[in-house]
C-alpha cells in the first residue's frame, strides 16, 4: 500500500478530450477515464465527474497527495485558465481553487508545456538540471523554460511563449492575429504550409504531418524541402533561446519529433550554425525521453511533486 | 564615520578606461581615478594600481565591504573577463579570484549590463520587481534579465546577450560574425548605419548618433526615419522579450534613449502592436533612472550589495 504522499491525480485537458489518470511518484499511470471536452458544460462540472469516477472505482480522495491540472493556457500563479481559444469555456476561469475547494485537496494547474517541462524534470532527463528548456512540437509550439532550478512564470504567469516570438517580420499570419511567429514556421502545422507551399498547392485538406514524413521517407524532393525549412528555423529559434537564457539542454517533444533525422538533422545544423560564438558546443539538443502517451499525465502529477519539493 | 557594510569599491572596466570610485550603499560616488585601459599589461596590473590609489588617499582597504567589477564580457559564475573582444587582454581572466586574494576582500565580477541592471535595483527603480529586463543602448546592445528576483546567468554564466538574438535571418553582418543580430540595427551604431543606408552615403566617418540626433531635430526625413526604423525594429525585440519571459518593466538604458521621442515613440509604437495578446497592457517601457555618469559604478558597487542580501 503506498502512502498519501506518493500518488496524484492527474488531469489533462485538451481541446478535444479531458483525461483523468493516477500517477504514482514512480511514474505508473493508471489510466481513469476520458470524456469529450465538449460534454463538460462548464469547466466545473469536471469536478464532479472526477467525483463519480473515484466513488466507481471505489478510490478515496484521502489517498492522494493533491491534483495535477494541465491546460492550454493554464496559468498557476492564479491557478486558472485565461481565454483559452481551444476550449469550449471562455473567459478567465479559476478552476485549481474550484477543485481544492471541491476535493479539500491541493491542486496545481499550470499550462501544458510547464507542466511537461517539470515532467522531463521529476520523470526524465532534466532532474539535474538548473538550466533548461522544453519545447513542444505539436500543432502549435509550447515551451517550458526553467530557469535557476525554477519554473520561468513571469509577473502574470503566462512567460514562455516561444512559439509566439516573431521570427519572420511580415511573415505568415498566425493564429494569434500577428505576422511571423515561430509556431507558424516550427510545428506540425507549420510544416503542412511549407509543403503546401512548395508544393503550390490550392488546399490541404488531406494532407497531415504524417504525410510529409510518409512523403519524405518516399524521397520526395519538396517534403524533405520542407523539413529543411522548419528545421533551419527551429535551429536558429533554438539559438535565439540560448541568447536570452543560455540553458544546458533543449529539451524536443511531440508529434513532429517522430519525423526523427528529417527534422533533427536541418535543426542541428542550423542550431550550430547560429549560435553565438560563445555558447559553441555547450548546450544540448536532446529529444524528451517522456512516452508519447503519459507525457500530459507525467507532467501534470509532477506540478505537485516540484510543489512538494519548493515549499 | 560609515561602518564597514556601508561602501564598497566600484571598479568600471571599459575598452578606453578603467575608473575607480568609492559608493557608498546611499548611493554617493566619489571618483577615486581613471586610467587607460591600454596602460595595463596584464589586467592583474590594475590590483597594485589600485591599492598604490588607496595608499595615496590614506584609504584602508578594511573600510569597505567588497570589490564590484564591472567589465565586458564578464562573467559572475567564474569571476573572469572571458575573451572580450574590445580589451587589450585576451583568453580568460579570472580577475575576481586575483582581486579578492590581492586584497583579502570579496571580490564580485560580471559583465557591465548585469551590473547596471542590478544597480537599478538597488539605486534605481527595479527595487520592488522581481521579473524585469535592463537594456543598454550604446555602441552595442547590452542586456541584463532578471526572473524571479535573481539575475539570469544560464547554465555558463553567459546568459543574457538580447543583442544578439537573430531579428533578420540574413541581415546585416554583426561584428559577432553572424548576420542580423539585434544590435546591428537597435544601438548607437545601427542607428548610425540605417542613416548611412538612407542616405546612400559611400561612408560615414563624420557621423555619430548623435548627429542623427541633431538632423531629426532640425527635421531631416531620413534621419527621422532613421529613428523610426530604429525604434520599429527595438519594440518588435522586446515584444519577442515579453513573450519569453513576461517581465513586468523594461528599463532602457544608454546613450541612444536620449534621443528622447524620436526613438521612444516609435518604440513604444510597435511594442505596442508586436506584443502578443495576453501581454497588451502589461509590461510597462521605461528609461532607467541611474545618472549618466555614475550608473557603471553604481552597477558595479550592486554586485556586492545584491550579494549581501543573497547570501
Amino acid at each position: 500500500m503506498q502512502s498519501k504522499n506518493q500518488k496524484v491525480i492527474a488531469v489533462d485537458i485538451g481541446g478535444t478530450s479531458v483525461k483523468f489518470a493516477i500517477v504514482t511518484q514512480a511514474g505508473e499511470v493508471e489510466i481513469m477515464g476520458t470524456e469529450k471536452t465538449a460534454n463538460f458544460k462548464n469547466a466545473e462540472d469536471i469536478g464532479p465527474y472526477l467525483k463519480n469516477k473515484l466513488q466507481e472505482l471505489k478510490i478515496s480522495i484521502s489517498e492522494f497527495a493533491g491534483i495535477g491540472i494541465g491546460a492550454p493556457n493554464g496559468n498557476k500563479l492564479n491557478g486558472s485558465i485565461e481565454f483559452a481559444p481551444n476550449l469550449p469555456w471562455k473567459g478567465l476561469i479559476p478552476l485549481a481553487s474550484y477543485f481544492s475547494n471541491y476535493f479539500n485537496l491541493k491542486t496545481i494547474l499550470d499550462n501544458d508545456a510547464n507542466a511537461a517541462a517539470l515532467g522531463e524534470k521529476h520523470y526524465g532527463k532534466a532532474g539535474d538540471k538548473n538550466d533548461f528548456i522544453f519545447i513542444t512540437l505539436g500543432t502549435g509550439l509550447g515551451s517550458g523554460i526553467v530557469i535557476n532550478g525554477n519554473m520561468v512564470y513571469g509577473h502574470d504567469g503566462l512567460a514562455g511563449e516561444i512559439g509566439h516570438l516573431i521570427l519572420i517580420p511580415e511573415g505568415r499570419m498566425c493564429g494569434c492575429g500577428r505576422k511571423g511567429c515561430v509556431e507558424t514556421y516550427c510545428s506540425a502545422t507549420g510544416l503542412v504550409k511549407t509543403y503546401v507551399e512548395k508544393k503550390k498547392l490550392t488546399q490541404n485538406l488531406n494532407i497531415d504531418s504524417e504525410y510529409v514524413f510518409q512523403k519524405a521517407v518516399e524521397g520526395e524532393k519538396e517534403a524533405i524541402e520542407s523539413f529543411n525549412f522548419t528545421g533551419n528555423l527551429l535551429g536558429l529559434t533554438l539559438a535565439n533561446c540560448v541568447a536570452f537564457s543560455s540553458p544546458k539542454t533543449i529539451f524536443l517533444f511531440g508529434g513532429l519529433t517522430r519525423s526523427g533525422d528529417f527534422l533533427m538533422k536541418p535543426t542541428l545544423k542550423s542550431f550550430n550554425e547560429n549560435v553565438l560564438k560563445v555558447y559553441q558546443n555547450k548546450t544540448e539538443i536532446l529529444l524528451s525521453t517522456l512516452p508519447k502517451n503519459n507525457a500530459a499525465f507525467l507532467g501534470a502529477a509532477s506540478l505537485i511533486w516540484n510543489d512538494t519539493i519548493n515549499s
